[in-house]
């Protein structure tokens, strides 16, 4: 849980970011950023910030704001309703992303995650400009870098609660105390 | 048919209002975007530039470019391999865009289409920040404002050779003479 105040503030951040990278929200997106603890009450090291502009049972699309140095967790997107779980494209904007997914370990990977379970430690590094497609179903996990990130994410369908996380102590629900 | 001259020249155009618009691209990317003439050979009247991000079996995303008042021409995505057809959300960055689409006439609509077929004119009007979901297999055209516009399109799996014109004169293909 985090307090409402760490909520606000972390909408504030978030949208600050997607305007310095030129990306124009209406008041009602802005007040829409989704903000994701992932139920550690640590935002700043595990979680995310999240702009959703279109979901449907078709195809989806949002904006990624990450704090510097903020890890969102391993997990995975599995299969649901016929479908094969969702695939996803994260293209960089600003700042720098540290992508880890199934693969050859990287020898000296540039990241150390948060306290928890992590497995995967293929790195794939998106500087603004660049982008990695991810397969329906399989395993990853991704860092920002010092200062902090904005990535677009293209997408099949997102059905965020379904999403399985390697660490058990993860729950996706957004949560906000007073 | 564009000349060389005319296809370079509107490359560098959507390169730079991509540029504008705080879209960082790759080389690889800037000598990519593609220029779509509709086989009409008058493109700043009708056509329009584009840069695929990604296109898989499942999902799409592109940048679109339009020079100030230049026309996409009225088609609609036909359903293909099982699938509805393409499901598309357009979302203004910058400059305005008319979007026409299926449903009650505009009375007075604000853009007047170059020659050619056009059918369906209910106006939706898109400013930087404000998006609109097409449904599949149904009839839509745009045109952009005074000052062009750059449109995020979000989507179903893109088959561009699919795409069924009202106006039997068009080819969706690009084309370049000497």
């Amino acid at each position: 849980m985090i307090t409402r105040e760490e909520h606000e503030e972390a909408q504030r951040y978030a949208a600050g970011r997607l305007e310095e990278a030129g990306i124009v929200l209406t008041d009602e997106e802005r007040a829409s950023i989704e903000v994701a603890d992932m139920g550690l009450g640590r935002l700043r090291e595990t979680g995310l910030q999240l702009l959703v502009y279109v979901n449907t049972e078709r195809c989806c699309a949002k904006e990624l704001v990450l704090f510097p140095r903020q890890t969102c967790p391993e997990h995975r997107h599995p299969p649901f309703q016929g479908t094969p779980g969702k695939e996803e494209t994260f293209r960089c904007r600003r700042g720098l992303v540290y992508l880890y997914v199934e693969g050859k370990p990287t020898p000296t990977p540039a990241c150390q995650p948060p306290p928890g379970e992590y497995t995967v430690w293929h790195e794939i590094v998106l500087r603004p400009g660049e982008q990695h497609t991810i397969p329906p179903n399989t395993l990853h996990w991704f860092q920002a870098g010092p200062e902090g990130a904005v990535v677009s994410e293209f997408s099949t369908t997102s059905r965020d609660e379904l999403d399985v996380f390697t660490d058990p102590r993860i729950e996706r629900a957004p949560a906000v105390s007073d």
